[in-house]
């Protein structure tokens, strides 16, 4: 039965709103952007969980707050927003999640732990499972250091060329690449696609380059 | 002396990061990223001010909460971001305002008061400094309502279709004008330029192509 006609649905995984403590809010838009200029839909997903904190995006300080990743996510989404552990990957055709320190502080702890990061088991489910069926996954910005424990050693990523970044995620078993900030890295074997974003964009153009030529590449593997 | 190598230099005026209590952030980001595809310059600014409140984006209700506009309207600058007051026009070729319930919340209040709006001081001295310059505004989505406030009676613009609004509109004294979600209206003597953006959009390439044209506008009006 051809499908050649149905729009292509992509989950969004989010971690909050703002590149400190959550989903980096540019990475997130150029890629919901994308999808739909393509004529793909899309659904955001997130952890209902609290950040691990609340920055103030002025001063980089922590602020005396808590806030929910699933009701901040939902400011990205207009408020469209469905639980991560509700995910089911029969339903879509690929996963993309854009970076932020969300990406390091909530979805895994690589922020803190660095080459011993741990990753969210809602995450670490929702990702094997579209692995499992054989579908596409994107993951941008520093999000790409959950690589190993998502997709095993040996995959191949990218978060750009910061040397001690590139070391660590080496050091979980995944095998760095360096990338500029237009271009992505496919693992062909475990249809990964990834690229740096802001671990190198200059300007939100540079980030839109590498943006959507990622989401572009997801969206042709797959079925 | 020719300054046709001189970037332009535009100032974005933010009322906080979120449809419902904010700046529309698909709007903003767009806006910003068009600006750079222009070659143009941008620089942020918000009202350091509370939030007229703070919503829920999933439920759609008021939270217990108390936000500071500049402080999250920081997290669509990536934390570069100038206090309101503080805004020169002398230092920028332009001025564009994104909507969101923000805007007619926080920098006027047409959200509660319709056609009796106010807008804010420190909103009203920036953009009327603007228009004495002879430089354009460009203004989307809700943020026309503030038209007639800030250009005086007569002044043409749109904020879509929607016969409500646009009867409070035409009741502050502008003269609204119908408008499709890819188009704009502009104000040749008054150089504002409106969109109806997330007043009629239905996606965010829909979104896109009249904030586009917005941006391309404004810059094209410049000296």
């Amino acid at each position: 039965m051809s499908q050649e006609n149905t729009p292509k649905k992509v989950a969004v995984i989010l971690s909050g709103c703002g590149v400190y403590d959550g989903s980096e809010i540019y990475e997130t838009v150029l890629t919901l952007l994308r999808l739909d200029q393509n004529g793909a839909t899309y659904q955001c997903y997130a952890p209902d969980a609290n950040q691990h904190h609340v920055v103030n995006h002025i001063t980089g300080e922590e602020m005396a707050d808590t806030r929910n990743m699933l009701v901040e996510a939902a400011r990205l989404a207009r408020g469209d927003i469905r639980v991560l552990s509700d995910l089911d990957s029969a339903k879509y055709d690929a996963l993309i999640i854009p970076g932020g320190f969300g990406a390091a502080k909530n979805l895994c702890d690589f922020a803190f732990k660095g080459k011993d990061v741990e990753v969210r088991a809602d995450v670490k489910a929702a990702v094997q499972s579209f692995k499992t069926d054989g579908k596409p996954v994107g993951l941008m910005c520093i999000a790409p250091v959950m690589s190993a424990h998502l997709f095993g050693e040996g995959v191949q990523c990218t978060i750009g060329n910061d040397a001690d970044t590139a070391a660590a995620v080496s050091a979980t078993g995944a095998e760095h690449q360096e990338c500029p900030v237009h271009d992505i890295i496919v693992d062909s074997s475990n249809k990964l696609v990834t690229t740096p974003a802001y671990m190198l964009a200059g300007s939100i153009s540079e980030a839109a380059s590498g943006i959507f030529k990622l989401v572009d590449t997801v969206l042709g593997l797959t079925d």
